[in-house]
């Protein structure tokens, strides 16, 4: 139904904080999420639904393009019809479903954007893993529903859940870091990396985004536009893999033509996998999804 | 049926090694197993068994109150019935089924539990998963019935099945480790972590229990009584952890007033996970288990 | 059907490369493999189909005694009926089916073998994990017949599926080369660890082949003669460890004779578990598979 989605950076803002809403339109992440659930306090609920109205208008009237979504509560609160309610009709991409635990609670949303009366644009789903059910239903959720464009890994959920603790390495986490990912990898759809709640820590923000990268993932949650603008750059090939990359399909179509499939190449043995990295790499640098 | 076990060190002492039993009375393990499994060599099962009544009588004549548990040979093992009808009329807590690797295991432990013809006190199961197939079936297995209080994780054992070698880092057990903790979760038990057979290197214990604490364990295997001293500070809250949450949930608190529900608390940036977990710290530093 | 197959170097060459494969006998892997996959290019397969039935009657006309198969291509390609007829009445001793995803594809591959009109010996399956799909369906995959003897983890055949980057560490594949070889060991069969492809680089791949070690594997594929004389030594007994083994197992015998069955034996608390390794590595030291 969707193609699939370039999601460096999900950059994420309460959306009761129009004073950092209306900020998205000077930052520069590849999708926008206004928050209301986790970063909405009880209290603000109602306030915030308003302020996503207002905040849409003044985005979209301002040249916003990319991307913008809304993180609703979970099925099971008592918010979450309130919530569809009031976003389901404005300009967004998108709706953010936190905390999915079965293709269930997937198709129930469904149902809803499909009992809207008029259609302004596709909207699509992204779901969030962060409990241990949904961990272990990962594949079954990311395969719910074509509205699922994207999942992400909300480690710091997951970890309060399990009643872990957060680490720099992440070892507690890797299990089901590895899990989403692969789940995201079967279902074709975007693969959307843990937050760094350390917001002013942008080694560990690199680190662990470098971590994120070789499983696999595509992109990164962001608490911070600083967090976006490493996203960005992190997410993208660098211009070494690029050179990297030339060289080695030029070496390779070389020795295609004398008949030779695997070759040393740099002191690496070089058949289908490299050349298929190879080949993604340059296709990204040309902006093409991977 | 039962209430959650608050289990930080789970004690293990050869069933057929009275002088090693009688030392329960001495330490201050929260909760006590006599083994009539590999700690006690085939020769001697049967006067395990004996010992076993003799132990329960003299520990609970001692003044123990601590959950005092007796792990029992397999199921498929020729001891299982023999040890189930030693122990089962007997004063103790509960049952440590080792080698469980699927549900009916459990179904067919129950049974025997339940045929009892006196009750004197309710008896709970501890379910050990130390085989490739029990952590294949391992959500399944801890979920097999409301008697299972609690599953520990056997990393000797499950090595030892899969021909793997243990190493310090342990990262040939973590995918197994990070299953085991999951299906704790999952079926709302009591998660009891990993051995460590390096009797006399204690900051080993105290690294992998570490570990163990941050992927969600609530307790650990100890076969030294030293090793049960540690568990029970490692797997309490520390008081810089209390003061911590204390600090955050004040913050917080001071935050919601304003309307504000995400904040930047030294460094961090806090919604609800970070907040889950102080909770959890302070519940627990007032002995309530999480 | 078959007995096991120890394989603790699974040394593989293109097909086309005959100047590579008649090199087969002067090596000493455990296993050799010629290659009409990823090694042979597109232009060369034919050709490579061809070569397989001259290398096979040189090496076994050279005294080659050592198991001899082949990787074809993937039963979803246009080459896979072309390189089943050319190889199956062969010398050989199995067939090698890269990225398997299903059982079903295993299924297929037995349907061919079954029919045969000659049986000229026992052709036996190993089959390749190499794709998110494959790693989600391992256990299935490889419980799905009897023929299948061994499975590899092709890590980075994987990562390319999923777009993941390797590293030294290989924390990216942990979770897909832990699971690979669970699924070898709940179905029974031989477990070949991921290959190292920088080929010049000798202690990345004695680290990474201590690794799959350490996980359980019992073997590695070898992309260089010079591998598998490496991967030969490090799936061996260390004479530090038969010594190792033979104190313990010594210590356990005289323990019993006192009808003691825990012992502490240089620090360590000996059960099951360890008792269970030493024996191993005994049993491995006289060339018995374990």
């Amino acid at each position: 139904m969707f193609g699939p989605l370039v999601i460096r950076s999900f950059l994420i803002a309460p959306a009761n904080r129009f004073d950092l809403v209306r900020n998205f339109l000077k930052y520069t992440a590849d999708c926008y999420v206004m928050d209301l659930e986790d970063g909405t306090p009880e209290s603000e609920k109602e306030r915030g639904r308003q302020l996503v109205v207002e905040a849409v208008a003044h985005l979209r009237s301002g040249g916003l393009r990319s991307p913008l979504l809304v993180r609703v509560n979970p099925i099971a609160s008592s918010h979450f019809d309130r919530d569809i309610a009031a976003v389901l009709n404005l300009h967004i991409d998108g709706i953010v479903l936190p905390k999915v635990e079965t293709a269930d609670e997937v198709g129930r949303l469904v149902e809803r954007i499909e009992s809207r009366e008029d259609f302004l644009q596709p909207v699509r789903i992204v779901v969030g893993i962060e409990t241990a059910l949904g961990v272990q239903n990962v594949v079954e959720v990311c395969k719910a529903s074509d509205y699922v464009s994207a999942v992400y890994f909300g480690a710091e959920d997951f970890a309060a859940d399990m009643g872990a603790i957060r680490s720099d390495g992440g070892e507690e986490v890797l299990y089901a870091r590895s899990r989403v990912v692969l789940g995201a990898r079967l279902a074709g759809i975007t693969a959307i990396d843990q937050a760094v709640v350390e917001i002013r820590d942008h080694d560990r923000f690199r680190r662990d985004a470098e971590m994120g990268r070789r499983l696999g993932y595509h992109g990164k949650i962001c608490v911070h536009p600083a967090q976006a603008m490493l996203a960005n750059e992190i997410f993208s090939p660098r211009p070494e893999e690029v050179r990297w990359a030339k060289r080695l399909l030029d070496a390779y179509e070389a020795a295609i033509q004398k008949g030779i499939g695997t070759i040393d190449f740099e002191g690496q043995m070089v058949d289908g996998p490299l050349l298929k990295r190879a080949q993604r790499i340059i296709a990204q640098s040309m902006g093409v999804h991977g």
